[in-house]
């Protein structure tokens, strides 16, 4: 990662991907199987995406412009969230965690036998994946905008403290004692809960100052810098993933927390869970 | 469903469960496959129970009382949160929407080949009913409890509006004209609901005059009307059900908005996620 440019303040509106993922968008530019609408900076797309990447599922990418957004999209969805999901048979889905599953069940277990999931024949070991998807849904992510949109010192200091100890719940929780979340490989526990660790590693550490050397205990230290560097080296991730300026650029909004920044960030400040 | 009784006021505390459900208690009281840990008025209980009892697998039913959790409970769960599922190999499970699609993984599709979700060889029926999941998790469970706790006159009025019109897009969506969600059989998606779609036929009735009649528009009025006589009727949620007192009495806290009264009232009230 490239340190972010120092004064980096005024926010510039993207509306096209950068760098690795630009070229990926180029390569997934015609009609396809599979149509995923994204948005360049958004982490809830990011997550399909990877999932996309890692299965080598057939899909087109659809940079959807929130003030323009293409009639197919609106159709499938009347309110235009991203990501959705466009399927051959003309229908669409929604919500990044039921996305996640769906090209798991439709693509996973094909050429090289790779899953975001344990087989069926282990129910146990898919619930214990299913569960901690759900508490990074339900902890650490709000916890991330929470600690981004925080305005007053004390806020961030409570915002980074939080946003710590559920990082640090999150790494002590690895099955796995080095590499991806599990020890083996990537799983939809890394697709889901990766788009904000990478986010927190630019956009926290230049707005907020998050530093995790200096927050987590060194042997959590350890184990989320094994992790970090596994999963962010990925191909998949790679492959999907902007230059840091567009992040920076992308969260300012969010860093100030003006009004009408998102849903989510609507959300967050009026205590409600994500849209 | 009997008539509350008028004058209704005070809380009295159960410990154990009452009319059928007590006799499935009795009928389910030795040790088996699974533990299924409860708490008799505890809607996120139900929904796993009413699962358990639709696909006949094999459980002991422990009734946990919150102020003093039994220790095999603890040592799964420190928090010693409702529902827990304790496995054959000691292991134990949590979050009700986890626990529902571990037993239809385990026991789904065998003797009469109930499921609680459409076949794998359909991922994207699969995916519209995680879809309607987590839509119910998210929006009408957090305002059936807005509902109930708001103390003003205009918070209630603008909870009855809010679950109402969430009650109301629940309805419009199903892609069945009668009966069961899907309007074929019980599914993941009725067990989500059910619990709290039959507090809201007593507690809120109760406590905050809550009368769909008068609330929803004819059509979909008579979808809810069909929707809720075919699921409240059915052998696994009767089975798994209390008599109307005992649910009346447990959120009389609810009701009055008191402090410490759970970790879900909290959470309303703090404005997060449902723990």
């Amino acid at each position: 990662m490239s340190k972010p440019a120092p004064g980096h303040k005024d926010a510039t509106y993207h509306t096209e991907c950068t760098g690795q993922a630009l070229e990926t968008v180029k390569a997934h530019s015609s009609p396809s199987e599979l149509t995923l609408f994204g948005a360049c900076f958004c982490p809830f797309v990011h997550r399909v995406w990877i999932a996309l990447e890692y299965l080598q599922a057939p899909y087109q990418y659809r940079e959807v412009d929130p003030y323009k957004k293409p009639a197919d999209l609106l159709e499938l969805n009347p309110k235009g969230l991203v990501p959705a999901l466009k399927l051959s048979n003309g229908k669409g889905l929604a919500e990044s965690t039921v996305i996640l599953e769906y090209i798991d069940e439709k693509y996973g277990g094909g050429k090289g036998g790779k899953s975001l999931l344990p087989p069926l024949s282990d129910p146990y070991d898919r619930a214990v994946y299913r569960l901690a998807v759900d508490k990074v849904n339900r902890t650490l992510i709000p916890s991330f905008y929470r600690y981004l949109q925080a305005q007053e010192v004390e806020a961030q200091l409570e915002g980074a403290k939080e946003f710590t100890s559920n990082l640090a719940d999150f790494v002590r929780s690895m099955p796995g004692s080095k590499g991806f979340w599990n020890g083996q490989g990537l799983s939809i526990v890394d697709c889901t809960v990766a788009p904000w660790l990478y986010r927190a590693t630019n956009v926290l550490r230049h707005f907020r100052g998050f530093e995790p050397k200096e927050l987590l205990e060194p042997e959590l230290f350890e184990r989320w810098e094994s992790w970090s560097s596994t999963v962010f080296e990925h191909d998949a991730f790679k492959a999907t993933t902007s230059t840091d300026d567009l992040y920076l650029d992308s969260y300012v909004r969010y860093s100030q927390n003006r009004p009408m920044t998102s849903q989510v960030a609507d959300a967050i400040n009026k205590g409600r869970g994500l849209p």
